[in-house]
């Protein structure tokens, strides 16, 4: 399945189906300039996907190195961008190569970033091997790493040339991490397209999703049409800067404050995110309107999916507080939620109050 | 003087006159979102400019914190990106905010790509202290950082919001440093502007150019020129890819080799440039029919500006040959050279061999 992406001055497209990485050297025909490339990766994925990517690429006449970082959130960081680029310099990548980032959200941010910056900029190539990466981070060219201050603190916009969504490689992903990616999923149902609402059911039904049936016939259109969702939300605003792309941010007011306060991997980004979503129904309903019936078949899907719906007791609810206290005052003090007012559909608003926050967060 | 400034979807003013440092905060208004800034200025330079920059600001209503930098150009490290933009955060700036560059050409590109990537790009007023970042490193949005292997590998274009060229900051600017920003012009006379000949040749009989007459009326209608010159080149190809903007590079091939071969700091970069013009020009001579005559004027140009037009005999021309060798392998192995057929004009050309370069060396 091939689905267009058109944002900003760029247009790429976003391949979606199995044994992808594999044929990754003959889709970039004409997409890159240079012949050098590195692949970007951590420890852990390297083995299991670079040497297809790296064969195909030989094959297709591309020189590619391998450079591998350790895996976790702690790699998304400026001394391993620097770590990065000096070794795609050592390899002899100039500003006619190009990066190819295989990995989940970390790899993708980093080595899109590294990319970004490289000789002021070169092609990258998202090949995202995590069902969230999929569907979420690696659409829509937010790239960047985290510094002590706060995560995503530096980065830059810098769109692929071209996504290429292998779903052979959810096979082997463990069942939270899979679960992770339903969360954006949901999310994507409630602020745009209710359809999904039953797409999701029929997956929630198959008994092995990571059988290789499952994930060419349940998973890739849902992939697919995720992908052209949030391309269509990006298209609008790019850069982040009408309120358009800030309706992505549905549930994750809460749910990064939730990460922040259960220490960074304790709680994974989806399942946080589900809980945020929670937290952020229960906001709409008081506030916007939505309707007892939808929030409780938002609960329901993430439920569906082993994904949390009520905080762990030995959260603190007054740390998650001042973590939503904290990003509110790195907005220009203003508090800006996402809420939906019935599913489909979803705005910025200014009126939503730290306390209408806390009553959430306590009824969690 | 208010130079108009278009490049892509970009479009700027660079003001250059005198006292203007005590109007920063004036000149804003309308051009920034938020109040919150960072003034960056390196340890030299901030005891000299930072006050009244920030006096000004405050006084329209913003709220400066100063960064400053070690300096030099060890700065413009990854490192040191990361340690300004953890500064920033903790100044308490964020997407609303913007950067104030205050300095020289290290400056310049440390400070500037700071507020490229700091929340993926904030806004940036680029305050150029130095007579070469005046008419050169501050105009045109390049910004960056060094690896260890190599000069700028990391960075991006990011044009300013404006540009303050206050002349009185040159009043301070010891004789090789100012005479460096003299090797720049006389590459725009050569590259671009024959005009500016005459100009230069009144500026050099001035007798004290750091006397505040000679700064606000010799240099600052000179500067105004360059500015509007280069900003013209770099509009023409903003990033750098159609091959207008490298005639820039004219003199700098072999500069750079210069540069690297005698340890960064003992040759500035100024006056490598203008050894490296002076080879460039021997090889126009002998492959794009450069009139021996033309050739003269820019060495005597330069020699008025007290500028080395000979290599230094303990300089190894093997080292600098090398290091061209070395550039080269870095360019896609393509050896692309800029010459000047003629005062005025220059071109990129593919016909000079590294032979030619070692025999131009040879003769420095």
């Amino acid at each position: 399945m091939r689905v267009p992406v058109r944002v900003g001055s760029a247009s790429y497209e976003a391949i979606v189906g199995s044994a992808l990485l594999a044929e990754t050297g003959k889709f970039l025909g004409g997409l890159v300039r240079g012949r050098k490339c590195a692949v970007i990766a951590d420890e852990n994925t390297a083995p299991c996907f670079a040497a297809p990517v790296q064969q195909s690429l030989r094959g297709a006449g591309f020189q590619p190195s391998l450079i591998t970082i350790p895996p976790g959130e702690n790699s998304k960081s400026v001394a391993q961008l620097g770590a990065v680029c000096e070794q795609m310099a050592a390899a002899g990548l100039d500003r006619t190569s190009f990066v190819v980032a295989l990995g989940g959200g970390v790899v993708g941010d980093l080595a899109g970033f590294a990319a970004a910056v490289f000789h002021r900029g070169i092609s990258c190539v998202q090949i995202p091997t995590t069902l969230l990466a999929q569907v979420d981070s690696a659409i829509g060219g937010k790239t960047g790493v985290n510094l002590p201050a706060g995560k995503n603190l530096l980065g830059a916009v810098h769109q692929p040339v071209l996504v290429l969504a292998d779903t052979d490689t959810l096979r082997t992903l463990p069942a939270r991490e899979l679960n992770q990616g339903f969360a954006e999923i949901t999310k994507h149902a409630v602020i745009a397209e209710p359809s999904l609402f039953e797409m999701l059911e029929e997956v929630a039904q198959v008994s092995n999703l990571r059988d290789s049936d499952a994930t060419s016939s349940n998973l890739a259109p849902l992939i697919a049409r995720n992908i052209e969702i949030k391309a269509g939300i990006v298209a609008a605003d790019e850069h982040d800067t009408s309120g358009e792309r800030a309706i992505l941010n549905f549930g994750h007011t809460i749910g990064h404050a939730i990460e922040q306060a259960a220490g960074f991997g304790r709680v994974l980004h989806g399942e946080a995110v589900s809980l945020g979503m929670v937290a952020a129904c229960e906001v709409s309903v008081r506030k916007a309107g939505l309707p007892e019936a939808d929030r409780h078949k938002i609960v329901r899907t993430l439920q569906s999916f082993n994904l949390p719906t009520e905080l762990p007791r030995d959260l603190s609810r007054e740390q998650i507080l001042e973590a939503v206290r904290r990003d509110k005052k790195n907005e220009g003090g203003e508090m800006r939620f996402v809420v939906t007012p019935a599913l489909g559909s979803a705005r910025l608003t200014r009126d939503v109050t730290v306390q209408d926050i806390a009553r959430a967060i306590e009824k969690l």
